[in-house]
């Protein structure tokens, strides 16, 4: 994959993402969001995301031992149901995390509520939820704001300015890739920019398609596209409680059933991940302060499992970070965080760059002026790389540089 | 342990800690220390802490797979000499880390020229080494500066000045303890406030005490005292490429032996406890920009490991750490930190305090006002406490606030 003067250009497709791509870009697939009075800002806070037919389902959620009420519901439903679902119904301003039976009980009453308005069964209704841990939703504004839902199949950007808290833009991403002589499109929308590590990254992620797809297919998929990206991505080493991704896949596009092991299902396979390394970009450029996207690459890794773990700790790495932020080119920091992961390390075979720049060989730097390094940190993206000198593993993570926005921001969350 | 008005008396213990402790506390060591220019400063940056006699010797050094030069040579040294030193050279400025060959060599010289100043086998010189990485020593100040050392005992003091690098404060303390109707001491010093995190969580440490230890003894009670005190604290997440810390003994209090498994032997581990933990709970609180100490207890856990893996995980979240900046009780962050740890959780079963107030019960929030919560908040020091309610272990760990002031510092550290 190549980033070329803002378009994106996937290896092996002939596709670049959709200009206005959003989590309605697929066929089949309508939003609604409202604001119902959850964010104090008054702004949109409420939504549902739904296809017109009832959908294979994937979904990954967050590993923190504290899961969020929405998070332990739509895991469940989605067990009871098989893998189908139709719809998502979701709120930004309250977590409804750590609110014991209460919680369970409001998210459930929510889902079918979202259920009567879409005149389908709640089973097959998911929810999400992201904002504040610890406080009731306040569910009057819920019960009044759902019924007052409009879906419309142009509403994609509303559903993403609905699921902000503090992202500074909507982050939506979609392409179009020819299965058996049919188009078939991937729409999807995230957000998330405070509260953000792997594993999940994201905190919410929704992705549409109309592509058939089988259902453990639809599943190994999602998995692979999202371990290569919104779990490659950190913003503060922070887990949340409420982390979830969902793939819908309503079949509308009438393209032949994609399973394992084809041509064709590693296409999609490959556009999904595209339209996730897409988001996944956006919500490290969009991390909380963040003045700078980084992106780390790590090669000559002896097992991928090394890679990615190199990888994930220089973007996560705090010295790092502040670093970045002030286009200081202290490389001994980047190995001192790849040398505190779990990947094996010969510190003598590390080499080091900093854009185009080689600052360490053999463990050593190479003598290049700070000036000529400093060059390469300038810009809104800033690009460095270890290679290990081991094997032939690789990784790429994405994060953001630290800075004193990212401070002033979480000193008064929930104030 | 208990703290109160600033005097920390330890159980078991009759004496408090030592008014004006430093690292020459105890009998038979000298310090000395001066400005070589390694510092661009121009403040003290070079020094050497002996004793007068041959002494048992034991360190714990950092699990960075980048490890300094001072460190590859100090751990060779130790294992040579069958544990085995009398005197540490240190310096501040240069860590002489990522430096190849020539950071050996430049080591090597250094402790060659220590032991001709100090007329003993350079086989007994350890070495330590705190600053910039990947720069080579300045070797000329370091050779011009080691003859003009001048050592002293009263100069403990000057030798804590000397291997500060961003700290704004030296950090010493002292105990002293009967064993065999003779008075036994613990002097030590300590620097670090960036790069800081568990395991090892101070970057350099010196601990001279006056006892007898049997060789196998202190290196036990050196680690069990690192892991409750140096390994339980965390600044930023970093942990540096140079952390050592050093344990000489050269018994001439004339006190008996100290071996495992007696009395006596468990109360020097308890006073050397003491004195770790000061400095502990010293380093966290001059944390870089740190303007709070945090101290984090969790009681309850099904095991030790998972107490101590949850108590670090709150003092290390970025979130936990920015909200304790702005006194902001945002509780939830708390719970989602542990959760993101590796301890087992029963989300319905946790409690959590801050100060004395309790904010949540059975996984969810008491109803304790804001404001109330919030009083717990102010001064310089603020406690939690996590309540598992599965076991009966605990654990302390201890770090401090995310301020404006740390991404200022980090920024342009090495510019």
């Amino acid at each position: 994959m190549t980033a070329t003067s803002g378009v994106i250009y996937i290896k092996g497709l002939a596709q670049p993402l959709l200009a206005d791509g959003s989590v309605t870009s697929a066929q089949g697939f309508r939003a609604g969001a409202l604001a119902a009075g959850i964010k104090a800002s008054g702004k949109p806070d409420l939504g549902i995301w739904a296809a017109d037919v009832e959908c294979v389902a994937a979904a990954t959620f967050t590993p923190n031992k504290f899961p969020a009420a929405p998070v332990v519901l739509s895991r469940t439903r989605l067990d009871a149901a098989d893998g189908r679902a139709q719809a998502v119904v979701f709120n930004a301003g309250n977590a409804n995390a750590c609110n014991g039976r209460q919680g369970l009980s409001d998210a459930t009453e929510t889902t079918r509520l979202a259920a009567e308005k879409l005149g389908i069964s709640p089973d097959l209704v998911l929810v999400a939820s992201t904002g504040i841990i610890g406080v009731p939703m306040p569910m009057e504004r819920v019960r009044q704001g759902i019924p007052r839902l409009e879906l419309r199949s142009d509403a994609g950007n509303a559903a993403a300015q609905a699921i902000m808290t503090t992202d500074t833009r909507p982050k939506e991403s979609a392409i179009a890739i020819e299965i058996g002589g049919k188009e078939v499109r991937i729409g999807a929308m995230t957000k998330g920019v405070g509260m953000i590590h792997p594993n999940m990254a994201t905190m919410l992620a929704f992705i549409g398609t109309d592509a058939n797809l089988d259902k453990r297919f639809a599943r190994t998929a999602l998995k692979r596209a999202v371990d290569r990206t919104f779990n490659m991505i950190t913003v503060d080493g922070d887990t949340s409680t409420n982390d979830s991704c969902f793939l819908l896949a309503n079949g509308l596009s009438g393209a032949p059933t994609l399973a394992a092991s084809s041509a064709d299902a590693e296409r999609f396979a490959e556009a999904l991940e595209a339209v996730c390394t897409d988001l996944a970009r956006k919500m490290a450029a969009d991390g909380e302060g963040a003045s700078k996207l980084l992106q780390v690459d790590v090669t000559g890794a002896a097992t991928e499992a090394d890679a990615r773990a190199a990888a994930r700790a220089v973007v996560g790495s705090s010295l790092v970070k502040a670093a970045l932020h002030g286009e200081d080119p202290n490389w001994g920091r980047i190995f001192a965080a790849v040398g505190n992961s779990s990947a094996k390390v010969d510190a003598s075979r590390a080499a080091l760059w900093i854009g185009s720049v080689q600052v360490a060989r053999d463990g050593i730097g190479t003598g290049v002026s700070k000036d000529e390094a400093r060059a390469q940190m300038h810009g809104a993206e800033v690009q460095m790389r270890v290679d290990l000198g081991l094997g032939s593993s690789e990784a790429r993570a994405w994060g953001c540089d630290l800075t004193e926005a990212y401070v002033v921001e979480n000193s008064s969350y929930s104030t």
